[in-house]
């Protein structure tokens, strides 16, 4: 497995594999890196030849400077990993590589307004900058991206269609503990008691998809099961519960067109998300999460 | 010469040119070509092997609608100018090629807050927009943009060099009528006495320039100069004369890294604009207009 530091390097190493018409498929991570990255690399070498894999904590994405420098670092653990799971090449810059004296942001307006984006300012027009420059950098013909972060999915494949970049994303499905948490470098800091009473948000989600398998359609109707559900796990802080439009993340009273339930909630100081996709199906609606 | 009016012929045009080793040049523009277009096209022809113009008159970029609708537009002209000076593709898209419901931009911070950003808001986050979107179309491995432009220049410049677009700048002389007026397609507008009153703008650069180069640092002394000068030519009304720092486009006081001296005044009812860039020579500074 190669190591590129430098964008210089990442280039010349990528042109050669386009040279040799290998196709390039492309997971950008913070590292920490859990299953849930690795079922990523997974599907990308379905679809392309060559792994790429980018570690690089993005200062740009977080609100909160102690967020950023706390952020966990296991370099030495991720590299194994990445290397075990078939990357070909990483992609390690460090802040002064990636960002010199920066000036250009890239923002996807309306998707960051809601969900997430309204309890943390900036921190959607961060990622969509730090893709950008990786998309520019890497050239990917494929690039990977996970459904539990479904606000950021989502905005970008919003931002790959409006500004046209060369790259197809897809959107590949939560990986989940055994008891149905969805897998997150955060779980760590849940005590085992913080963990079960967690659990309620999965199940939040399970009773929401048998109400619209049924042919529930009303938003309020759903989301006062779930959150009468999820208050059973008696988080110490309910984000949002919400049921969006898929296209424009924006909130539905129906469930009529592709939507997204997602769930943010604390238990102690720990913010978990999840979500689930409703797709229309043959019959009625299929929920994917 | 070939017409793509979809991004999808652009794309298949390029990729074949591409496989057969060609370098892509690119020249974008919203058409109503005239001799400083044409000459951006001989630079390209330098640098690379097929030569891509884009003729689209960008609606984002307009902040009064009237003056997006009555922007001059002159295809069958164009087409046949393009030809002439080389073009092997032009891009003519529509409005709903390229912006179906477009939530994404592009923006360059404090590039854009003064000269003319501060008259036309939101005008270069349209033309950031554009421009990125234009790359990820074409994907040129150089693009040539007019000095006289500089604002727009020098912000594409820093955009490429933020977000790492693959894609060499290189930043053309402006091409000058033979009395010293700088080539726009805003000219025609001007009676023949505004046409020589507005000549005053180029002298004013004169002037600077020879005071620049008998050692003249200090931003107020030129600028007082300038300022005299223009008001000889009786303009109806001066936006600005600025010297500004060319990374930052912020005004300086005293001319001691690259700088750029910028004019934006009325004759009439036209705006027209003028700029020098001011850069380390063997001997002292050297102007650049």
């Amino acid at each position: 497995m190669l190591v590129a530091n430098s964008i210089e390097e990442v280039r010349k190493i990528i042109s050669a594999q386009k040279k040799a018409g290998k196709r390039i498929g492309f997971v950008p991570t913070m590292g920490y890196l859990h299953e849930g990255h690795l079922s990523l690399v997974e599907i990308s070498k379905k679809h392309t030849d060559f792994q790429v894999m980018s570690i690089f904590v993005n200062k740009i994405q977080f609100n909160d400077k102690k967020d950023f420098e706390n952020y966990p670092r296991e370099t030495e653990r991720d590299l194994k990993l990445a290397e075990s799971a078939g990357v070909e090449l990483v992609f390690l810059p460090d802040d002064e590589e990636m960002y010199r004296d920066r000036l250009t942001y890239v923002d996807v307006l309306t998707l960051t307004d809601h969900l997430c984006g309204a309890f943390r300012e900036g921190h959607f027009r961060g990622v969509f900058t730090v893709v950008s420059k990786l998309f520019n950098i890497v050239q990917p013909d494929v690039s990977v991206f996970g459904q539990k972060d479904i606000q950021q999915a989502a905005g970008i494949e919003k931002m790959v269609y409006d500004l046209n970049f060369p790259v197809r994303i897809i959107i590949a499905p939560t990986i989940r503990e055994k008891e149905g948490l969805a897998m997150s470098s955060r779980n760590k800091h849940l005590s085992p008691e913080q963990r079960n009473r967690a659990l309620a948000i999965h199940r939040s989600l399970q009773a929401a998809e048998s109400m619209i398998e049924s042919g529930e359609a009303g938003a309020s109707v759903i989301l006062q099961k779930m959150k009468q559900i999820i208050e059973e796990g008696k988080p110490d802080k309910v984000d949002y519960v919400s049921i969006t439009s898929y296209d424009t993340l924006q909130p539905v009273d129906r469930i009529e067109n592709k939507s997204v339930i997602a769930i943010a909630a604390f238990f102690g100081t720990t913010r978990l998300i999840d979500n689930m996709i409703i797709d229309k199906g043959d019959k009625g609606f299929k929920c994917i999460y």
